[in-house]
């Protein structure tokens, strides 16, 4: 079974049930989540042995926490116990032309505060064959950026394949800040994860003719920007998923890959969304998964954006599908008729 | 800040969950709304000085009616408490091909019963700028009507604009009944809200060419009768919402203004319903707003039409969207990406 | 009033709320029903005597069973109680991409294990007007053929018409075993309801130019297989639903009729899917109200297309709506405006 | 299987859930219940041909109406169907020292608004062995009293035994009013239910020696008044149930009954309250059944006196217990020891 | 109408719903409450002009905040809108043996970082008859303490009563650290409501023959300390709640006050309890109602602890009842009979 | 960190919410649950390395009995897929003088199903510290019985200590059969708990003076029979809980044990109920924690007696306390203030 390492803040998600608004909202579901543990548990479900690294309070909803991980398969034994809160957000879900919102209240999380020495990188890496992180890690704190470099270094050293999602957020840090840090990490990268956005505000890429807040997708300028990347930071594979948002309610969604051979773009799936955090981190756990299992860079990019189509009808952070219900979209039954 | 009443008859609405039927509802969710109440909140959460008055049982139920309208900043003072019960409707909400569905239960209200004498008018009009009311209110019980004549005419005195919706309704009187009380209104009345139907059952305007069941709008039939309506009554403006109904999950939303200059149809919106209950009134409000802002007609139009936009996604009578989210919308992002 | 038999198996139902998948559902909906069960229900809502027919365990579950059918008007007074347990199934409602999914727990129900001398048929189809049964109940055991033999038996000798969905469950047997069953009781059927797969598995119709798969309907080759059915097995009406399956979300939906004369093909509605159990029961169910009414075949037809265009947005297997209801649709206002 | 024939007004409870308050609640658990119809109820589930007679509108409120007493296997086939509404009222549930609290919104209700005309008595009461009222249906207009005489005097002519449960309503009319009705029909009343408090407003019996606001019980007293009570109308039996209101939450139960001989007082039961609305019915019920079956007037009120103290733990008007759960209460097992 | 402000944080309240404990919550209640919070609503609740004073995100959560204490009457123009966060509290219900839990989130709420230039106290005690606060506010910073002080010198300044209820939060400060702010505020504060816990750990008395884990009341041993904290301190009066804690499920409670002349311990009422967040809050506010409407001590407190015997059986930190309901149950009716 | 193996059946159980009867639910909580994985659970909540054993069907809900117990913290590595279904119970919750009621549909289970060739059992109690099964597993069926037997011989061979719960279920199996199979298993049994009904009716013993349907509880009776059994199968500890079954909503809770020397009765617990199932397995594993710690016989008894109060008061099969809270309740703490 191989070994996966992801690194991160996995979060107390509260979300209004249905379409609530917060002002409304006499409850909230309580949801764990976040980037990388969405991409652990994802990895967990295909299979892997998926082990996730974060510090979490010592209180009951620290445990809650934990335990999520657990109920899906994440081996949560490297997890450090400690600090003062877990990282919170709000979520209310939108619909046709209200967008969903999401409220941040992260700040002194347990992993925001942690620190390098709270980590024993050598003894979690032993044995990983893939690590993967995002660019959020490294924002959230100083000791936030110094973890996922020391995190990379010991990945690398224990000859694991490291990817990234970028994951740009412009409450966290300043598109200086973020370059800073997210270029120096670039390095120890092999797979690079991340829209145009991300690329320009993380890596200080300049594309052009891409708009994405237009649902528009222009490969060809993709194209340019992905050989840019590669050749600057040496990546194996640059990909990025393409949102095309109609509405809250209805979007179209597909991926490109660039292996220094070809750039292959996917297959597009008209989504009817349930809940679309998670979307992106599904992706990335389905590209890793096919990578991992020695597929073409095609093949895994489509495993990817299907398994990702999939997450965006399931309520919660965590992507809960089977490999055999992927591959089954994969192969061409988006039909939706029902599995007796 | 611009003070706006409303009078009319706030219910309480009792609503199955999800897409359940009456008969398989064991539970109902108790929203309370009505249309005066549903633009009073509009209008309290775009920051207006936002009076509502009414009669209210004396009962706990009546207090949780009350209550509604202070949570969402509604201004109460002048609600009178008195008398047997609150009008009641049952909804059930429709998807595809099967409509929602209205069972009302509201003779004998409070507001039903009460009388003009209940009411200290002058108070209520001090320093007023805007007055809007429906055509529900005169069409509930004769003393509805002589109330809402009573308000019109305080109102005027104390220098307010005057709106109203004329919201026919067929369960309530006849066409003769509403034209007999309704025309006798328009004297008062500045700003003129209704769609065809309305013109023809509550003014007797016969319109050509419109068949509002077909979901089809032929704007030059209504620029036809708006004129008519404008040169008998005087209006500053009139306008109509435009619904095109698809089935009960989509519809087009738009809507038209004639100022006796120009005549604009609005932008449309493609809807995906939550929730059309209060849609119109999330129109009327988002058009006073702007009319009371200073916009233009047709910017006030547009307001009104994105405002009413958003209405159709939020689960209840109230449209609990900010200026800043309307705005949005106006310029023109309707992608639904998440709002970070 | 006209009395119509059915027999078959209630089961319990447990349904994941809303979207939720079976991992991660911490609450069932409990749901009662079954094919001939569900048009049992649809039946008496059209106001019949709807007579029910099965076996159910003597405990409360059964005695729940019992209870959600005599809610809906059904006579459940030739249900005899005895036997081990109620047949469980468990579903997940898909959407966009991902299917519905169901998991059968249904072996050793009481009905599985129940006997022809269980029943007194001559006492339950003294009067009766019409027998309908699937071919679920002849495949979930040895027993369940017999009874549906004996109980077909019992209607034509009491002048009933008969009218049988093939309904191939692949999890039940194999299309050997089934068309030994099948082709036996077709002896007895004047109504025959299948799609091309039902055809092809329960009776050894071998379609050509049909793949249900990708939601494409060619009403041509249907036209052959249909008229060798009748020709077979002298049906009076050879009759099929016509799923497309765009998604889990949306579906076109039309039925096919040919009653030796005319081959008619129904107007198609696009559905959006709250709960697709029960669509083809609803379906069978608005065809023999029709049939019964004394409507054409087309007539028929068409009533039993709205009726199950109608119950795709009703929650449950049971279609829980009014012969009003369905020929407002069938008139043609699926405009979904809300009726007031 | 003996007939038993109940009248009265079944309404719509509208219940907060849990102990939420009224100002609380933004939902109601919707249950269908009332005095007669929750004997009716607990009768059919005892296996008596329970046929209940009222009359509700014709919309689908009333429909659920019907439909919740048909679930549990009350004959509805006499209800008769039109009038503007059903009555509403609604509960929430006390606890400790806080009361549970009622608002009733019952005027205008199909039932109040029914002529005797609308229904067939002598057709309903045909081989009737008891029919049951209360003194809430005379008391809510001048038509339900004129009803409930021609119901009673068509019950006795039927051969039926008649009872009632007094039932004193101080929102709907003056212990005057009260009098003036019931004594009239108690000419007709064989079996007659009610505390001191309903003695004396219904009847005009002055008992000496009872403050039931105490949560005392002074028999001595009771049975002074009931033999007045037998003196003067001649009833088979008079009975009471007896509450010691400790808190909301805690009550002692117990019940007694005269029959011309013996004055005797039941074991006392310690009751933890989920819900007490119903509580008086169900006792009224089992104490209805005894007779029927032929038990001795001790027996019957054993029955009942069990019967009630089941009710009291369960959510809604009905009680749903069976025969055999009642008896091994009756029998002594109140240890609460799981049942497997 | 009097005026009372009340200042403090008001928080968001994550409590799992019934008795679930934290590591099986899928959901939480989303209640916003806080001690002064709590009173202010209590004292809205009771006519008077209750003015909240807080500090408050100007995000949606902030404004839901602000809205549960506009819904139920309370004055909310003097919030400051601003910081980063509002205060978050995780709660669990305890039952028979197990304790209810409360984990705190509350670092760097908006309030604890706020100044008291945010603040126009004189503006805000404008006319105010009353002022209370808690122990609380002064805890959570070094802000918070300043605040405290300002408000009361402000209020002192503007001729209101002050109370003050000690609350004692170990989680928040040392008692060193506590006495140190505490007794210098003790200048300003009339009344002063605090237990023996409160009275040593915040002002250094040292009660002694007083063991509250143990449920015991010691009131001689009350007498001696209240003597010794009135001289000091020259309070009008010195209260305390005294609740006896036999298990989470049943508590005894009553309370003694001291005004100089009497000592006088109130009526105890045994309590089920459903939710005792805010009980101590609703004691005070109803203490303080007494006081300003001229009650006695000695009635006043009675009031007070009738009031928080209602508040037990409410769910939420605020108490929903009327002065009516308060005065029922001190008048003696606490048999918890239903009100109709 | 020591190692505990269990071995048993884990159910779904389909509980109705609150105190709903099985004929009103129209949901079913989803537990996952069983006599040994109850205990399974309580063991890796106190830190043992906890290895649970079962055979569970290879579908979704087979899973998610799997996620259950991953969630918190059970070794489920052991656990053997494939079979044809899940174990499933009914329950509904009493109060006051309604029992709680369980309804089986555990026939034909994979576990039931399962043989002695797919367990490993010499690999999986490899470095076992104590194995603990229950009476219920030999009963389900004959290979039940063979693997339970396997097990018992695996766990003595590998150095375990062995506990077992006798536990009967009349609705499994006869005494006859049960001392058949029972008694040879008590040869490897160290610790055996069962109250005087299990010892009578598994093992053969005729206690005198002991009735537990009276909730009396004679510990001169026990310690009879406790003294005959240690004699006969040479246990190590003799152990039984103790409830006195007041009603459905309140117990007495306490235990004996006898070690050969002492005879020793724990602390009485007064428990209000809020889920009684699991309560007996979280007293056994609170006493094998206790043993395992090295703490004496009546310490690990009063650990024991401790836990299993606390679970009394939590929803579902698991015992979710910890260590630290089951001390503080053994130390004295049964007072219920909140802990904050």
């Amino acid at each position: 079974m191989k070994k996966v390492v992801t690194l991160g803040e996995i979060m107390l998600r509260l979300s209004t049930p249905g379409y609530e608004r917060f002002v409304q909202a006499d409850q909230f579901d309580a949801i764990y989540g976040g980037g990388e543990a969405n991409v652990a548990v994802s990895l967990a479900n295909y299979g892997f042995d998926s082990c996730y690294v974060t510090k979490l309070p010592e209180n009951e909803i620290g445990q809650a926490a934990v335990n999520a991980l657990r109920r899906y398969g994440v081996n949560t034994s490297e997890i450090i116990r400690g600090g003062e809160r877990i990282g919170i957000y709000f979520s209310e879900t939108g619909a046709s032309a209200r967008p969903s919102k999401i409220i941040y209240d992260r700040a002194n999380s347990a992993i925001a505060m942690a620190e390098v020495k709270d980590f024993d990188f050598d003894h979690i890496f032993e044995g990983t064959d893939w690590f993967h992180t995002s660019g959020i890690t490294p924002a959230i704190s100083k000791q936030g950026a110094e973890i996922t470099k020391a995190a990379m270094v010991a990945a690398k050293k224990a000859g694991a394949t490291v990817s990234i999602d970028l994951n740009y957020r412009k409450k966290l840090w300043t598109p200086q800040q973020a370059q800073q840090v997210m270029r120096e990490l670039m390095e120890y990268v092999d797979v690079c994860i991340g829209n145009e956005e991300d690329a320009s505000l993380c890596l200080g890429f300049t594309p052009q003719g891409l708009d994405v807040t237009q649902g528009q997708v222009d490969s060809a300028a993709y194209e340019i920007i992905f050989k840019q990347m590669r050749e600057e930071f040496n990546f194996t594979h640059v990909v990025s998923s393409l949102r095309e948002s109609y509405s809250a309610s209805d979007n179209g969604w597909s991926a490109i890959i660039y292996d220094g051979n070809t750039f292959y773009q996917s297959k597009k799936y008209d989504l009817r969304i349930v809940d679309r955090v998670g979307g992106g981190d599904s992706f990335a756990a389905g590209l890793i998964c096919g990578l991992l299992d020695g597929k073409t860079a095609e093949e895994a990019l489509e495993f990817g954006v299907a398994a990702s189509a999939l997450k965006h009808t399931i309520k919660g952070d965590f992507n809960l599908v089977s490999r055999n219900e992927v591959e089954n979209l994969v192969q061409g039954d988006a039909s939706g008729r029902v599995q007796r």
